[in-house]
């Protein structure tokens, strides 16, 4: 069976700069969206082109400086906003507005004090102005998380008539499970008369920690772009990591999906988003963590020293990072231990290494770690008594 | 339909603790044992009795100062494990025996170099000894995730033949997608024939982000255990939160479930365990991050303003956090500067508000946020030209 393509719609310079303390200046943009082009992200979400001078003038230059992916700019539903996008996204080689309104009954009473007639009627004539302006229009209906399935339904059919070339379920809130979000995408899929002439998204929220769950189960049930941040970076508890569904699709060949990113780069693109906008990566954080390739318990260690496949399902040069790290605290085990020895240039025979392991112990109680200065120290005294 | 109860055991002190940098002494573990069983957790595990005296230490004396909650030893399969860790048990009032052995082939052939006859003759053997001393036995059958499915429900059935009284199927590499995990928690349900004198329980990590996502399955299939740690510490990229599996549960009524935690003391024990293990939570963190409740972008602010339910799933004072935050930043629109200006006590006009909307947005483009000492500045200037 052929692979199908899942488009990365990276939103770090959007939805995850939009965070407390993440503003960039224009010139920092340009150098993380060169780098999101180079880790091979096929749509980048540049900016907010109308919020403010500044966002505006970072989406012009983003347009002028990235080459191969497309470059998008956000916009409410509204006349200005779309034609202020417009004028950002012109130096661009492929510009995409993305455009978009609220579509669960929710946002439509108290945020909009609209009808759903209305809304699909504005929905509608925000697609049609932004096709005349650029030839790929994105719309999201807002909140379709929480959405009435036959409207979202009825709105989506109505915009892709009007020019859409990619439709955006967000799950606005994180609110739904994935089994729930994966039905939203298939009803769509099932039930839209013309959802052959778009590309259905996914637009997933953490806040109950289930973004890269549903944007997945999304994928399974057709969509084929999904937006993401590096870091999972974004509004309140953040959006779907990047690095975290493309090596869900790259390590489960038989969902049939591939993605254009080059995961090696994921690693150092971590790390530069962290650097630059000042966030902190959590050393648990799947994938881009600290802590994400290092083996501690004595269990794991000496399965681990084995054969690596026992406890690591992605190698550490898949995604960037260096090696392995077999850190040695007291819940490791004497294979660890030994292991250490062997790569500090000791050769103690089994004996040597049950007597060494009960120091190491009254060490490790004491410390976090044991460190090689540590180990050392009673392996020079060992060797001195077997002299 | 009646709610079935999910039971929350807490590996914080055990698959948490065990993390590079995270070792605490006998003193604090105590501190935090009690902080989980005032939040509700069922079942805490206190650590691994075998592994080093100071563990030994540790689970003696957290047995002697829990008085509700179960306390679980953890121990591999070998008679010397099993009967230090029942030693180490003897103050509790409810001590749990956690063994087990590894279930799947890749596990049985490199870390055992053994044969699932010698595998299954072994668990068996370790859980009758274990009920030998204790009255509470759980049973994890390692590498549960890539175990041959046929396989795992012999050695399920055989072990609750045995006496276990829960049995653990870990997703011990993080590699299951949630349908895949589900899966197999169905059909143990549907396929081990004593499977209802014991329950099962989801053990899920995170090495492609879908702990949460897994355990949540699991619980959906029939599971009615939760194996979980504050923050989502853990060996590599972690263990499954409790803090996201217990707010899925609890703001998803369909389920059907219902847990014995307190929401209200998740976020104090959230940064109790930060400080304690010196584990940075990440700002983006779901449910607990500092982030989890602020609100930046202009059209999100809005909304929020308007009715809090548009943006915002989890109300803050659900998990004991003070309020959600308005945070000001070039993105913020002109709902959010009003609200803030009237909260210092200013009461602008419309044409005023638009007036310092544009002197706001040029700090808010040199700024990463804007303060309340900047919008003092501007309106004061502002009340001396209307006076």
């Amino acid at each position: 069976m052929a692979q199908d393509k899942v488009f990365i719609f990276d939103t770090t310079l959007r939805d995850g700069e939009q965070v407390p303390g993440c503003k960039l200046n224009t010139e920092e943009k340009i150098k993380l969206a060169l780098k999101l082009e180079a880790l091979g992200v096929d749509i980048i979400e540049a900016g907010f082109p109308i919020s403010s001078p500044g966002d505006f003038k970072s989406v012009e230059e983003i347009s002028k400086a990235i080459k191969n992916a497309t470059v998008a700019g956000l916009s409410r539903a509204v006349q200005k906003d779309i034609e202020v996008a417009a004028e950002a996204l012109k130096p661009a080689v492929r510009p995409r507005i993305h455009t978009g309104i609220g579509a669960s009954d929710n946002h439509i009473k108290y945020k909009f004090n609209s009808t759903r007639e209305n809304i699909l009627e504005r929905a509608v004539a925000a697609v049609k102005l932004a096709r005349n302006l650029v030839p790929d229009v994105e719309f999201y209906a807002e909140d379709a998380g929480r959405a009435d399935i036959q409207f979202l339904a009825q709105l989506t059919e109505a915009v892709i008539a009007a020019g859409a070339t990619v439709v955006n379920i967000p799950d606005t809130t994180g609110f739904c499970l994935p089994h729930q979000y994966q039905e939203k995408i298939a009803y769509l899929i099932n039930n839209v008369p013309n959802i052959d002439k778009a590309i259905l998204s996914c637009h997933c929220h953490n806040d109950l920690g289930l973004a890269t769950a549903n944007s997945i189960a999304g994928a399974m049930a057709g969509a084929r772009q999904i937006e993401c941040t590096i870091n999972g970076i974004g509004e309140r508890a953040g959006n779907t990591s990047l690095e975290e569904v493309v090596m869900i699709i790259k390590k489960h060949p038989e969902l049939n999906l591939y993605t254009n990113i080059d995961t090696t780069k994921l690693l150092p693109m971590s790390r530069l988003v962290s650097e630059t906008m000042r966030m902190v990566v959590q050393p648990n954080k799947a994938v881009v963590g600290d802590n994400a390739f290092s083996h501690s318990s004595g269990i794991h260690q000496d399965g681990f020293l084995k054969e690596a496949s026992t406890y690591e399902i992605i190698s550490p040069d898949e995604v960037g990072a260096d090696t392995s790290r077999i850190v040695l605290t007291a819940r490791s085990g004497r294979s660890a231990l030994a292991y250490r020895f062997k790569n500090l240039g000791y050769n103690f025979d089994r004996n040597q290494v049950d007597e060494l392991y009960q120091q190491f112990l009254r060490i490790a109680d004491e410390k976090k770690e044991v460190e090689d200065a540590d180990l050392i120290v009673i392996a020079d005294k060992m060797k001195a008594l077997a002299e």
